[in-house]
C-alpha cells in the first residue's frame, strides 16, 4: 500500500469520524430545536448540517467530480454563508424561518454528499487528488468549527425559553477548589509568532514571524465566577472608570449587570447551562463574557488582558498543548494537583489583539480565499480553546476571533501584566 | 332531556368539531413547520395550538373547576397573548424561539385540556352552567378567529422560505371568468348597524345603533387580478397623488411595487398561494393587499371604499349571508351565472371606516374584557370572510380589524361611491 | 368703491395683519433660535417663516402673476412642506441643518412676497380676481396654522435645553379657583355636523351632514393639573388595564410617567411653559398630554372622551364661540363666576373621533388637495382651539388632527359621558 | 528673567495665539451656522468654542485657582464631552439642540476663561506652576484637535444644505500635475516606535518601543481623485471580492458608490468643498473615505495599506516632517519639483493598525485619563496630519484614530506593498 493510499484511506476514516461527530452532537435534540435561531449571529443546528456538506460540495464535489449532479438546485443559495465569490446568500438573519428542507432531507443531504465524497477519497488515481485531500482536511475542520457553533447556538436560542431546555442530564458532580491565582514571569524576548510546519493550520496563522516581546507575566489559570462574582459585587457593573468607551456605551444601552446566563431569583445566582439552568458554581470558570467585560474586569483587577503574542509565547515556554479529549459540555475546574494552565479545553480567551493579518498574509485566491481574510477588520482575537472545541481541532497558534460585543461564545479571561 | 342537557350535549359536539378542526389544519404541516413565526405579527401554528387551549383553561377551567390542576405553570405565561389582567407574557416577538414544548407535548397540552373541558360541560348542574356555555362558546369563536390566522401566518412565513412549500396540492382547474364589475345604488336611509338577537356575536358588535347614510352605491363583486394588475400597469404605485401621505411612506420606505405575495419571474406573474408558487390567475379576486393599497386603487378607479355602515346595510338589503361553505385556501372567482355578491367567503374588504366603539359599548369586565376593546385605536374595520373563515364563524355583523398597513390576511377590494 | 375693490382691500389689510403676527411671534427669538428642530415632527421658526411665503408664491404668484419671478430657484424644493403635486422637497427631519438661507434672507424673501402679494391684490382687474382672493384667504389661514405650530415647535425644541429658555415673562400672577367639574346632559338628537355657510374654512369641515346622536352628557371644562395629578397619583401610568394595547405599549417603550413638559425635582412638580419652567399650577388646565394618556384618563375617570359630533352639537346648543382674543402663551384657568366652558382658547380637546372624510367629500383638484385629505388615516380629531390659536382662526366647525401619540401641541382633555 | 517666568511668557503667548486661531476661524460663520450639527458624530461650532473653554475651566482653573467661580452652574454638564470622571454630559446628539447659551454668551465664556488663565499663567509663585504649564499645553493641543474639527465638523453639516455654502472664496487656480505614483523600499527593521523627548506629545504615542519590521515599500505620495476614479469605473463599488466584510455591508445598507463629498450631476463629477461645489479637480489627493473604501482601493491596486509602524519609520528614514504651514481648507497637490511626499499636510493617512495601546502604555489618574485611553478599541489609526491641521500641531508619533467607517475627516490613502 503506497503513501496515497494510506493517505486517502487515513482520510476517509477521518471523514466518517468527523462528519458522525455532528450527528452525535444532534443526539438528544427533538426535530423542533433544530430550527432554532434567536439571532442573526447563530445558526439553526439544521442549518449547520446542511452548510457543512455544502462545504464540501462546492468547494470539493463540483470542482472535482465531472459531471457531478448536485443534490439540490436552490441549496447552492440556501446554504452559502458569505462566499460572495459563488454567489447570492439565504439572508443570514433569516435562516431559522427555513422549516424546509426538513431535518429528515438534510440529513439525506448530508449522506448523498457523504457518499460522494467517500468514493472521491478512494480514488487515488484522481489528477488533483493531493488538493481534494487538502480541500478535505479543511473542510473537516470547518465542519469542527461548525460542531462548537451548535453548541454555542443551541445554547444561545434555548436560553430565551423559560423551560430552560437541557440537551444533557448534569454529569457526576466532582467537587473542585480552584488552586490559588498565580501568575509566571517572561523576560525580554524575541519570539516567532504563527505556525511552522507542514500539519493542518488556517491560513490566519501563517506567516510565522517575528515579534518583539517586553517583560510580562500571566495567569497560571482562567478566572472563576467567585472572582468575577467579586467584580460584580464592587460595582463593576456601574463604574464608568473601568470601561472602555464603547463597552460602557454597549453596557448601558443594553442595561448589562451579568454574564449572559448569569439569572439571579431570589438573591441566588443560577447559570443557565446545556444541563438547563443550574445553581451558580463559584469555583468553574467563568464563561460568555465579552471583550469589554474581560477588559473592565481586567483594569478592575489592576491587571490587564494578554495580547496573542505573550499568550502563544507563554504556551510554548511553558510546553501547554491541547490534549485530545473529547467535548464537555461546561467548563471544568482545576485542582490544585493540576498542572494544567486552562490554556486549552476550558473557555477561549479574550487577548488585547485585534484580528488583523500577520506582516505578510495573502489569502488564498478564489472564494475559498473568503474564509479568513475578509474578517480582519473590527474583531478581537481568542486564543486558546473551549470545553466545547473538538478533540484534535485545537493548535497553540489557532486565532479565534469575535466581535468586542460578542457573549455567546464559552469565552473568558487570562489576565497577564506588566513586570 | 331537558334543555339545559340538550344545550351542553350540542355545545359538546361543537366543541369537539371546532377543535379538532384546528388539528386538521395542521395534517399536512411538518413538524418543523410548527414553529415558524417570520415576523412580531405572526404567530407559529403550535403556539395557536396551545394558545387556544390556554383561552379555555383560563377563562373556564380555571374558575369553574373547583380544585383544577393546571397542565404546567409555565404555560400561563408562555400561552397569554395579551391579556395583562391574567398577567405577564412571553414576549410576542420571540414565539418562535419556543421549541419547547413541543409538538407532541403541546397535543397532550390539547388533549388534557379537552378531556376537562368535556368533563365539565356535561356537568350540567355546576351552578354556573350558563356562563360556562357561554364562555365555552366564545372559546370557540376564538379558536376559529386563531384557525383562520393559523393559514394566513404559515402562509406568510412560508412565503420567506425559496422553495416555496405547499401545504396543499393544487384542487383541479375551474375555469372560470368574472362578471362585469357592476354596482347597485342604495338611497338615503336611517339604518341599524350592529348585532340584534339571542346568537353568538362579539362585544364590538354592540349595541345596535341607528345611523343616518346618504345615497351611495357598492359594487357587486371584489376587484380581481386583472384588474389591479392594470392599476400596477398605469404606474399606480408611482403615482404620489393617488396615496394617502402615510400610505405613500410606507410604499416608500419599504420599496413596494406589487401585492404582498406576486412575484414577477422573467416578465410572467406569480403569486405565493397555499399551494405553492402558482402562475397569476387575472380572474381570481385580489388578496393580501393593505389599506393603503386598496385606498389608492380605489381613487385611481375614481371610487371609494364603504364605511362598514354601508357594506352592512347593503348586505341586508340584497339578502346576502354566509354559507357553511368549509374552507378553501385560496378565494374564488364568481361566475356571470353566480348570484352570489362575493361579500362572504372570498376576501375580507377594507372599510373607509376606524375600528372604533359602537355608541354605548361597554367592555365586558376583568380580563376577558381585554378581548375586543383595547384595540379600538388606530386600525380599520375589514367586513364579510374570507376564504380561511371557519364555517359558521362569519356574521352580517361581524367587525374584523388590522392595521392600514398590514398584508398578510385575505384581505381585497370592494369599491363604492357616491350618487 | 364698489365691492370687489372693497373686498381687496379689506383682504389686502387682513394679509398684513397675518404677515405681521408672524413676525410679532418671533420679536424676542435670538438668530440663534430660528433653526430649531429637535424632532422631525417640528420645523425651526425659519422654516415656519419662509414655507408660509413659499405658499403665497407657489399657489398665488406662480399661478396667477403673469412673469413672476421667484426670489430663488431652490426655495420651491427647499420649503415645499409635502405637495407631491410641486414636486421634490428637501428631507423634513433636515430642516434644522439649513443653517442658510439666513434670518436676514429668510426676512427678504417674506417682503419681496408681500410686496407682490399687495400689488395682486391691488390690481382688481385681475381676471381671476375672485379665485385670487379665496386662495389668499386659505394662504393667510394656512400662516395661522403656522403661528400657532411655531409656538408649539419652539417650545418643544426648547424644551431639550436645561436652561429651559424663557421666550416671554410670566404674566402677573392671577390667582384663580377652578369651578368645580360639573356636566351638561344632551338627549337623543339628529344633528348636522360641518360647515354651512359663505365664509372661510377648510376643504375638511363639509360637506356638513346628519348624524344620529344619542344621549350622552359633556363636561363644563377641561380636565385640570390637580385631576391628572391625582391619576398619576393612583398609579395611572402603571395600571394597564386603564391603556389602550397601542398605548400601553407606547408607554412602556417610551417609558412615559408624566406629561410632556411635567419635571418633578426633589419631589415638587414643575412644569417647562414658553416663560421658563415655572412650579406647577394645579389649577391651570392639563395641556400636553396624547390621545393615550387622555384616554386613559377617562377610563380612570370612569368616563369617556366625546366624539367630534357630540362635541360640536354641544357647542351649538351651549352657543360657545370663539372669542377674538390674542394668543396667550399658556392656558387659563376658569372661575367660578366664568361662562365660559372653555370650548375654545384654553386647549385642544381630544376626541374619540378618527379624523376622516364626512360623506361625499372631495378634496381639491391638483396640489393644493393634498392640503388635508391626503392626512385622512391613522390620526385623531381634536376640537376647540388653543391658547396659541391665532384670534379669528377657531370655528366650531375646525378639525384640528393629529397621531394618537402626538404631545407636543396644546392638547388637553374634556370628558363626556353616556346617560 | 528665569525659566519659569520665561516659560510662563511664551506660555501666555501661546495660548492667545491658540484661542485666537479658534476665533479664526470662524470668521466667517453666520450666527446660524454656530448651532449645526447634522449627526451625532460632529459638533456644532458653537460647541467646540465653549468645550475648549470649558477643557481650561475643568482641569486647570477648578483645580488650581482657589476660590474660582464658575461661569455658569450648568456649563460644567453641557460642555462636557466625554469625561465620565467628572460627571454627567449633556447628550451628545443633541448638541444642536443648544439654542442657548447664544453665540454671544459664548464668546463671553471664552473671555471669562481666557483672563482667568493669563493671570494664572502670569503668578509663576503659583506652588503647582509646572504642573499648570503642562495641563495649559495639553489644553492648548486639545484646541488644536477641536479647530481641525471644526473644519471637518462644519463641512459636514452644510453638505446636507442644497445651497452648499462656502465658507471661503475659492483661491487662486494653482496649475499642477502630479508626480508619477513611486514607491521607496526599505529593508528588515528593528525600530522604535513612539515619542521619544521631553516636548508635548499624548499618552498615546508612548511608551517608544522596539518593533520588527519587515521589507516593505511605501507610496511617494497620497493617491489622488484621478485614481480614486479609476477604481471607481472599474467597478470598484461593486465588486465584492475587493471588500473587507464589515465593509460591504456598509456600502451595501448605505448605497455608498462615492466619497463623502462627490456628487455628480450630468455625467460631470463635482466635490464639496470649504469654497462651495466645486469642478472635480482629479490632480487633488482624494479625500474623505473611510477605511473600508482605503482597503478596497489598496486591494484593488494589488497593494495594501501600511501600518503605523511601516509608516513612522519611512517617515524618519526619509527625514520626513510637518512644516508649520497654516491651514489650508482643501489639499493641494504636489508637483514634479517638490520633495514632500505629502506625509503631512495633505490628508490623514488611514494605516491597517488598530487603535491599541502601546506595550506598557499607562493612561493618566483621575478624569483626565479618559482623554486618550478609553477608545482603545474597535477604531483604527490614521497618521501624518490634514490641510486643517493646525500649525505646529503634527508629529511624526501622532496616532489619530476613527472608526473604520468614518468618512468626514480630511483621510485619504497613501499605498505600501510587501518586497
Amino acid at each position: 500500500m503506497n503513501d496515497t493510499v494510506k493517505m486517502g484511506k487515513i482520510l476517509v476514516e477521518q471523514y466518517r469520524t468527523v462528519r458522525q461527530a455532528s450527528l452525535d452532537l444532534c443526539q438528544s435534540m427533538q426535530i423542533e430545536d433544530f430550527g432554532l435561531q434567536a439571532m442573526p449571529e447563530v445558526s439553526p443546528p439544521k442549518w449547520h448540517l446542511a452548510h457543512t456538506s455544502w462545504f464540501f460540495e462546492t468547494f470539493i464535489l463540483k470542482v472535482y467530480v465531472a459531471g457531478y449532479q448536485s443534490f439540490h438546485p436552490l441549496y447552492e443559495m440556501l446554504f452559502n454563508s458569505y462566499y460572495n465569490g459563488i454567489g447570492e446568500q439565504y439572508p443570514r438573519s433569516q435562516r431559522g424561518f427555513l422549516s424546509r428542507p426538513t431535518v429528515k432531507e438534510v440529513m439525506s443531504y448530508r449522506q448523498y454528499i457523504d457518499e460522494t465524497m467517500q468514493s472521491l477519497l478512494c480514488n487515488v488515481e484522481h489528477p488533483e487528488f493531493e488538493q481534494i485531500c487538502q480541500r478535505c482536511n479543511l473542510g473537516l475542520n470547518h465542519e469542527q468549527q461548525h460542531q462548537e457553533l451548535m453548541c454555542t447556538d443551541i445554547k444561545y436560542s434555548f436560553s430565551f425559553n423559560p423551560l430552560y431546555p437541557a440537551l444533557f442530564s448534569v454529569p457526576e458532580n466532582k467537587r473542585c477548589t480552584n488552586r490559588p491565582l498565580t501568575f509566571t514571569g517572561f523576560d525580554t524576548d524575541d519570539v516567532l509568532t504563527g505556525y511552522v510546519g507542514q500539519g493542518f493550520h488556517f491560513d490566519n496563522e501563517r506567516p510565522a514571524h517575528k515579534y518583539h516581546l517586553q517583560p510580562y507575566k500571566l495567569a497560571d489559570r482562567v478566572i472563576n465566577n467567585a472572582e468575577y462574582l467579586a467584580f460584580i459585587e464592587d460595582g463593576g457593573y456601574s463604574r464608568a472608570e473601568l470601561w472602555l468607551a464603547d463597552g460602557w456605551m454597549w453596557k448601558q444601552i443594553n442595561k448589562i449587570t451579568r454574564p449572559c446566563y448569569w439569572r439571579q431569583q431570589d438573591n441566588e445566582w443560577f447559570e443557565y447551562t446545556l444541563y438547563g439552568l443550574q445553581p451558580l458554581n463559584t469555583e468553574l470558570p467563568l464563561c460568555h463574557i465579552n471583550f469589554y467585560e474581560a477588559d473592565a474586569f481586567a483594569r478592575w483587577s489592576e491587571k490587564r488582558l494578554p495580547t496573542e503574542h505573550e499568550w502563544e509565547a507563554a504556551c510554548r515556554k511553558l510546553s501547554q498543548k491541547p490534549d485530545n479529549e473529547s467535548i464537555k459540555l461546561h467548563p471544568q475546574c482545576v485542582n490544585s494537583s493540576d498542572k494544567k494552565l486552562q490554556m486549552f479545553g476550558s473557555v477561549w480567551q479574550w487577548t488585547q489583539s485585534n484580528y488583523s493579518a500577520y506582516p505578510g498574509y495573502q489569502a488564498d485566491k478564489g472564494a475559498i480565499g473568503e474564509y479568513n481574510g475578509k474578517f480582519m477588520c473590527n474583531q478581537m482575537v481568542l486564543r486558546g480553546s473551549s470545553c466545547v472545541t473538538p478533540p484534535g481541532h485545537a493548535r497553540i497558534t489557532y486565532r479565534n476571533f469575535f466581535y468586542a460585543k460578542d457573549r455567546w461564545q464559552f469565552s473568558g479571561i487570562r489576565l497577564a501584566d506588566n513586570i
